[in-house]
């Protein structure tokens, strides 16, 4: 497995990133280009097709975008002036090719492809009933029961069949498809998963993040809205609301994590919003203390503004090195301990004999918090003291986040008290709920309806979970299954 | 492409081979070996497929079985006492990875693995119908169409479900099948293809040919009938025929160039029968000549047989080279003529003023006699007659056969007078389909109902040929097809 | 090339990391952990030699130490208690595996592995005669000319050889040599390049710089002292000092980019040198602005030293991709000129309208300057004032560094004011080679003999040029080179 | 290990094969394909050199010809119009890129590449001598120390250094050198080891067999003398001979088993040669019998000659399988055993109840004649007797042939009888030295100065074995060498 940031391997995970792309001559060049700018929202694997007008045209790949999407012979065999793509972390199916996006079918209206930032939380009831009327599934993938939903709808017209498709799934799903009359981007009702559009010359866009049109020269347009489909044809755009109106409740961890600090979302900076959790976390949970580190690199930007709000001086007392983006397997079993050490190490000459605040985004098992603070013990810090820029993290994510089962969650298992005990800080301390509604401007999380899914740290999930109720996934997903070597 | 033969550009290509083997603790390994016997009924790519009571396993690979399949770590990741395997030269559906068998599906029933010999004559129109229906394919092959009629069939039993979808189906097709119940052998009822049937130990063996038997120290039983399917289910066998009973009509080209001559088809050796038609080429098309020089390899049984009939002595006129495993792609434009000299060149001192006869199995396209003639001839050959072991192939073949289109075929643009000045021959003579009958012991051709599928020859074919009545199959498949980069 | 900082581009280069150990069982393993700790001096290539008491054996490849040095039947292949290992960026010599170290060669003595750290600046005289009396060189290494003097010297004893080796050559050179009778480590007598001495239970190690220490564990002793020579043999550690003593003159630029912020040199921190080389340069250089923002990663110290001296708030305005591990080739021409945002991308949110100061660490060509300042302006900044942690680079490095010619060298071309036009800059400004000396603890630099090596901002070169001064090195290196393709 | 020739396990291996071509646009492309004509002289690597009047380039590579020097980009890497190339079985030196040929060195007279074909026998005095005055080996190849002897010499033109280092050295050698002024092909005294020179239009050839000159179009012109230079300098053709004269002793067992059959060697063809072996065998060993079989492919010549001669059939009773060029790894214990019929298969309808007479050229440690006898009883054969093409081989070759050590030979550990009784065959028997000799036109042996070197057969080594006397070649060549993973 790959890993960039030092401390990744105690964060939730966002599964997958979307790009889209239509009316331009290098399509799949700029779907490239895009993906690269989304890489943080999925690293295992990515995929472009593209539609030359004749043709549909596809290569997937495991790994990342640079290296196997930056060759000019792998963008010369996805011609057209049409194109999507996808990253992913995968969350259900096993990791392997034909499980990457985006997945294509070939439907008797013609060819359909599919890329899906998200999760159908009742895939597997679906997956049964399709499987039982006869459809052969290729991948594991909860998307592919979108496909066969399309394939075997009784509706007359491709749109009609795919929005019938859609109002029989559950769950988070921001989609980009291709047809050969066109490219449709839609987002569930909640609008769990972001999807937003840009513009590019005569060119139209949809990206996961501002970020992405940012990188390749795009304008900003607008976000999809919760429940939109917008449906682009050559210079035609069209926008149509097919569902029931209810209130939108994006995922609120996007703010704390899984976005780029250089992306806007709804209007707000998420960088400015993590200064503004930093702020308001050393409102709540102040320290006499003589040095803010943060944790690199997630935690910088709360660390800025709980310096700036505290005084105390921010410093770099975390080296990480530049070399960690593949993991290093260290050889030999009297050397494995030293591990940690090589994707960072503390700044000694700085701490040592300093009261010292470490500054980070979240705690998820806590195994990696427990080293930091031993590393900052070693280096001879006076006292440590952990924040955290979001609120304890107690609940599993069934909406296109990797988590750990809720078993294995640090605030699953104790309060924090036990929490700052396992850790070995001297102190430990979160933003409370309100505090982060606080820091995107909203005066509380309202008890009915509040303005995001906050069922990390709350509990409270906005759709049924129809899977879960039924029984586990991988009991279910792994049965009869194929492996391919 | 890889190459072996140092004349086989120019050969008819049988397109597959299969094996199974039932209850025994090394079925994977077993069916490497087994391929590896069948290795030149197909080298462009190979699969295996085991069932381990929980789960199927499948791994493919493009290339030979050696070098893929004869790793520990491959065969450890197919458990299982059950396993099937396909070596493959593809005739319909491009060449990739998704088209290598055996295919797989999770039906409602289970899972459902199957390899084919042979090709689907109305694939076309099934398909166009399955996809209306909602089925989604993920090959090209023609063999999906199996898997989806037996997905979509509404009997209720498996066999029933299976039975229904090959009464479906016209063409040649020898199957191997493997479900949680057992394992199924089948052959279409006019025995196109071969398949036959071993015992080693406890364990029972499909197999293509007689000479994988022989290889993994089986025994042979029987042919499987046309129209049989034998049902394997532990130690339980049982035989049905749920096909009207037609005469059957096995490939004759099995005998003149596809099987092994050290295989056995209906109670006869390949290589006798070989010897046989070239006796019976001797006494058909006689020759006053100093020497008797197979073309390497498939054309050394025919030639002793000539030999041995006409007194002329045998002779390696020409020497192949061992390192034709891999073709030698010639760089730089000045040297490409020098080609062909490197599978083979001519033994100079032997053949330099003599007058020599080269036997050869048959001609397709005609380039390669021609080549063989001039070198021949710029050894200082003094008179050069060809001899063919087989009668003009004037007619394609859409029985799983790789045949170049009817235009290309030599025989069918010129008489032999025509065909003797292409290859610039002194004289030209091939062996009469009557006496290719003769040598497999019948006393002509039968007018009516001949007995073995000789429609290459003949264009006697014994099916409706329903795709190629109704348009070209290029077309139809690349309609909308994805590609995969 | 493989990049990693985002602006590396437009950096000098350390070419070499050196790491030892001796008198351990995972010698080799602890190697690979020391040279991943000095990735940052090396990235081209990567080696590592070891010794079992009976045989040498060595890996080398290209690449990063992770991935080719992380697997377990490397390490196995390197077997012994002592190893030495080399991280490499190519000064002289082609990059080809035989130039990759440590060298290697069977002396009448026996092995001897040799690991190099600095450049040779007589080699190309000394390789001419060594070649006229019949030496044969494998690769195009300076360092091969050390190899070839020991061979070849009429002295008895080994380390008679080597001092006499050692005595011809000019230069910069940390070494780290393995004998079959122990380890010798050496620096020259100017101790231009780094070179430390570190302890781990028993064993002995040599590293570049301490943070390869940290990461290991281990101890940090004390530095090798310009022309020492520090021998290892088993539990027995020797010191001698063959050369006629010299004021030092240690590398300045190690201090102002080259080695990471957690190392410590000459009991400075790093960090805190680059924190006061940043305030020092508030103090030369202020202006009136809203932010300061470091040019990531390498400006970010004495972005923060400015910051904290001027009052103005520290801020990231510039968000770099965490995925340019390896550089992203933009495939397709269209899309070629939005490469430099695929690495770091304006947080145009904080910047818009803002009078922003930029801290890098050092400009060479004053290409990337251009483009960021550029990216600045883009994103709505209302002034750009770029500051400079460092004199301007005006001459080319001999010892070891790479360097482009003088010619492409931006403040070779221009004075400050011409500097700031063309990076399109509202003001430039540099730290003074005083101010640079002050940050370090000196009063000011000495006009004679100065404490560091600072022939890049001066021009100063602390030893003879001697193939400078003969010819062009690139013409004399490449007479009759044979290429290994 | 690759092998090709299905019983060639049991085989003695020429270890080289040389080409060479001066005058040519299309230099290193013709080496390739004269190359791949040699193929069967050595499979385990390759390697060409070309000189383009200012540079040497040279590109070596694992494995086969085909696969790694018929790639367009790689020819490109080797531009000029001289050009020379190597194939290699090792003899001496371990198998590593570093010891394949052409070995290459850039000496003060400018860049020297050799390309070897034979064995030194005093190449470690010769070496040991070289290391103590300060020779650094790079390669453990007993050619390069050719290379150091000629740049050690006090002698002033290349030329004379040239022939000062052949005067040194002992044994078997075939050159073709490549320096700034011209090509050098040479053969050692004795002249063991062949070496051929053809045109092509204007450029001059060498090789070691007439086959690669007929592949590449070329004319044969005559051998290279034993113990004579040729040296091509652009239309310049001299020939020198430095030596005292001797009688040449060239190897006879290049008849036998080395050659190619469409091979000239002396004005005999090797295939007319291998079949006057055969019938002199007949005339020597008759026997009453059913069948002649040759064990494929070597055996086929002699036993066509041994046919002819007694009147009974040739019959392919062995069949080999087309895609043996990778040995079949056989997965799986169980299966192990059936290894020997991958390759080749009883052709067991003819076989059965036959009295068969077996026919190879030579019989090295015994164990596939064991494993044919066997498959031959198997298949049901009532007699079985095996005739060998070459008198009993019992001593090793020094002159760069691979033997086993003289105590796994079996004809060094039993009489014919004791041999008969291994193989498990109902008879045996050999061709007589003196039939040997007069298959090749000579009246028989002559016991002073025999025609040939027949030293495997008989011991009677034509020169001193120096290395042989003073110790064992493994322990001296591994004393403190390096392994390179």
């Amino acid at each position: 497995m790959r890993t960039t940031n030092p401390f990744d391997d105690d964060k939730l995970r966002e599964e997958c990133g979307v790009f889209g792309v239509s009316g331009t001559d290098s399509a799949a060049a700029l779907v490239a280009l895009g993906l690269h700018a989304l890489q943080h929202r999925g690293q295992e694997a990515a995929g472009i097709s593209s539609y030359d007008g004749v043709q549909f045209h596809t290569h997937r790949a495991m790994g990342h975008v640079a290296g196997n999407f930056d060759r000019d012979d792998i963008i010369r065999q996805l011609p057209g002036t049409v194109a999507a793509g996808h990253v992913r972390y995968s969350t259900t199916g096993e990791t392997a090719l034909r499980n990457v996006q985006p997945l294509y079918a070939d439907l008797a209206s013609g060819g359909f492809a599919i890329a899906h930032n998200g999760n159908i939380s009742n895939a597997m009831r679906l997956k049964r009933d399709l499987v039982r009327r006869g459809s052969i599934f290729q991948s594991t993938s909860d998307t592919e029961v979108i496909i066969h939903l399309v394939a075997t709808s009784s509706y007359r017209s491709l749109l009609d069949k795919f929005i019938d498709a859609l109002r029989q799934v559950e769950g988070a799903y921001s989609l980009i498809c291709m047809t050969p009359e066109g490219m449709i981007a839609c987002r569930d009702p909640l609008g769990i998963r972001p999807l937003v559009m840009g513009r590019l010359g005569d060119s139209v866009i949809f990206a996961s993040e501002t970020v992405a049109l940012d990188v390749v020269g795009a304008e900003f347009v607008r976000a999809v809205d919760p429940g939109e489909l917008v449906i682009v044809q050559g210079d035609d755009i069209r926008s149509i609301r097919p569902f029931a109106p209810v209130a939108p409740r994006p995922c609120i961890f996007e703010y704390v994590y899984f976005s780029r600090p250089d992306s806007i979302a709804e209007d707000r900076s998420i960088y400015s919003v993590r200064k503004a959790i930093g702020a308001q976390l050393a409102i709540e949970n102040p320290v006499e203390a003589d040095l803010i580190i943060p944790v690199p690199d997630s935690g910088t930007p709360a660390a800025i503004g709980y310096a700036q709000q505290s005084g105390i001086p921010f410093e770099l007392g975390i080296i990480r090195s530049h070399y960690v983006g593949r993991t290093f397997i260290q050889p030999g079993d009297k050397v494995r301990h030293l591990g940690v050490k090589l994707k960072h190490n503390a700044n000694r000459a700085l701490i040592k004999g300093k009261r010292v605040v470490l500054i980070d985004d979240s705690i998820v098992r806590g195994t990696t918090s427990l080293k930091i603070v031993e590393m900052m013990r070693e280096a001879g810090a006076a006292e440590i003291h952990m924040r955290i820029a979001s609120p304890p993290t107690r609940h599993s994510c069934f909406y296109g986040v990797d988590t750990p089962e809720r078993a294995k969650l640090l605030a699953a298992k104790f309060d924090v008290s036990g929490m700052t005990d396992f850790i070995h800080a001297d102190s430990l301390a979160f933003v409370s709920i309100d505090g982060l509604y606080k820091a995107l401007g909203e005066a509380r999380r309202a008890e009915i309806r509040p303005k995001y899914c906050d069922a990390c740290f709350t509990g409270d999930y906005p759709t049924t979970l129809t899977d879960q109720d039924e029984s586990s996934p991988v009991e279910q997903f792994s049965m009869l299954e194929e492996r391919v070597g």
